[in-house]
């Protein structure tokens, strides 16, 4: 099974090719997305992937049959290469080999990756094309559709960015069999998010989740939820694609989700944050009475029995809360709060750190 | 006098005000040109020139009047502050100031500060809001228009950046008395190419120049030929705005101008290595049949009497040539290099490196 979901974005619309592709299939739908003029590609690898996946070398061999000028660089893994000083030494790289605008970029592996590509991607010569081929379930879901590229400050994750589309993602499942069980479920979190903001149907579908979801991860299930939270990304990026409206509803879950995964150092993964952070958000929304306590309950019962954890409140401390101040979604003093009141809507609220912690006081620790 | 253009780019569309400006001016143009919820404003100055010109305080504290927390950054002085390691202390310290999506930046300084200004409001956040007070000639007249923000890297000037358009520019020609003569010399001679391609009234305003140049730049004259070379950036931009086609003629001269400034490790100023790439384009124009030796005359007379070299024959060397490889107009293996057969118009040639040493020891050594 193949699916292809087009992002509309005028001049610049994409498709997502999702599904299990020979390296042969991956490469014709990478060439066959640039202009026919391109002078080069740079493939730019997650660090790690290369030694975990035996199926990097052989996309970069069928590249080199189809475009000119293949080279590859290996970043450090995963979040390590999302700094300033590595989209300098990438750049560096890209200058060193000589490759001019009508060059492209390929950012393969994980959501830090193909964040760093198109960075690098859309600075290089004041913008090259690039394409991206996500290896983990979180990169599918989330990281392939919106064009957000970026690096963290020291000060915050994602502080300094662009908005750069891709020309085509392909969205290979056989990949996720590199993924340690935790990763995988973690990126469940992103479509679990999809579900409550705007697909009721997808949130069933995470609900019917089988007992071992770690090893499901290559079946129809899995391609069901991949495709489907693809289409509601799609459809919200299609609709305000620099995030000047509508968009923040894809926020749900992520302002305090991603205080809770700055103050943790790093130590819980982004989609186990975001389920935290969904967890602070039905709670605070039943507590403001926009939402309920079942809905509340719904959203505890779906991320447990996809394995992601569940015990916000005894996390978020004035520490998590005073991270959320230097969150780039803040607008002068209120924080633009998403609130999801029924599966498939969301509300947006303005609150203040201060507003936060009342609200999560007055909802009372469940753990 | 002022007088304002309009830059024609739809919603991107902004004003370059142009005069001597009070402060309270300055700043009112500049809190007019932003959204009215604009939530702060970083004023980014170049190195040196709060130490050389009075009007810089007076006009922060005039932004101060009108904006709500207005806060200072020095850079290093001019180029210096054009590296991603310095974008990278300019984006943290933003990050510091707690400025979100709705705060501003204003570049008050030369074209490497407004530059660097741009750059870093591109990527802050995603984008930020910015404006410019450029301060020097050649910023007025070049980086003032356009929307080219970036930094240099180490194999070449401005090969990373972003097209980010300003809000609005504020050209004070009282900043210029902050100029060594020698500076603004070289500022003329961007508006010597904006003669050539596109203006012969612009260039022949050029030639009129007085004895003196260093000592008019106050006067109705220069006045005349700053507003002459924005209104033709402005036409050629509005037409092209991310140089995919007709913006590429802003290129004149600056092919060989950028390898002969990058091989003098900057000894060159900018201007002067664009008087030198006008010289050597002229001259190959001449020798391929496109223009005539009378035209490659008439460009040295005029670029002499500003007090511009013109004596490139003995400085472009195969060390000069080996730099234009690594030139970002490069497309694959041809140069597209920009021609002049008549003032006013341009034609554009696919040259290799060696072609250009091969033309220019046709037209035969002249210095």
């Amino acid at each position: 099974m193949t699916s292809r979901i087009c992002v509309e974005l005028g001049p610049r619309s994409y498709d997502v090719h999702l599904g299990t592709f020979a390296p042969e299939e991956t490469a014709a739908a990478i060439a066959d997305a640039f202009d026919r003029e391109t002078t080069g590609l740079a493939v730019l690898v997650d660090g790690g992937l290369g030694a975990l996946s035996p199926r990097v070398a052989p996309l970069v061999e069928a590249l080199r049959r189809r475009l000119p000028r293949v080279e590859r660089l290996d970043l450090p893994a995963g979040e390590a290469s999302k700094t300033l000083s590595e989209i300098g030494r990438t750049v560096e790289w890209l200058a060193a080999q000589g490759f001019d605008r009508k060059a492209a970029v390929v950012g393969l592996g994980g959501g830090a990756t193909t964040d760093h590509a198109g960075f690098a991607a859309s600075i290089y010569l004041r913008g090259v094309d690039f394409a991206t081929v996500p290896t983990t379930l979180l990169a599918m879901v989330d990281a392939s559709v919106g064009g957000k590229t970026g690096v963290d400050l020291e000060a915050g994750k994602n502080l300094v960015g662009t908005f750069h589309q891709p020309r085509v993602v392909v969205a290979d499942l056989a990949f996720l069999d590199t993924l340690p069980a935790r990763e995988r479920r973690a990126g469940l979190a992103e479509v679990v998010k999809c579900g409550f903001i705007a697909d009721p149907e997808l949130l069933a579908a995470c609900e019917r989740a089988p007992e071992d979801v770690a090893g499901k991860l290559g079946s129809d299930w899995i391609h069901g939820l991949v495709a489907g939270a693809v289409r509601v990304k799609a459809d919200v990026v299609a609709s305000d694609e620099r995030e000047s409206g509508r968009r923040a509803i894809l926020n749900f879950g992520h302002t305090l989700g991603h205080a809770l995964e700055a103050e943790s150092r790093y130590a819980l993964l982004h989609g186990e944050a975001v389920a935290l952070g969904m967890m602070s958000a039905l709670r605070i929304g039943a507590a403001m009475g926009v939402g309920s306590p079942g809905l509340v309950e719904r959203g505890r019962a779906v991320l447990t029995r996809l394995g992601l954890p569940t015990d916000e409140a005894r996390r978020i401390d004035d520490a998590v809360l005073a991270r959320v101040k230097v969150d780039k979604k803040r607008r002068g003093a209120a924080i633009r709060f998403v609130l999801c009141p029924a599966v498939g809507q969301t509300q947006m609220v303005d609150l203040t750190p201060a507003d936060i912690a009342a609200h999560l006081r007055q909802a009372g620790p469940k753990a």
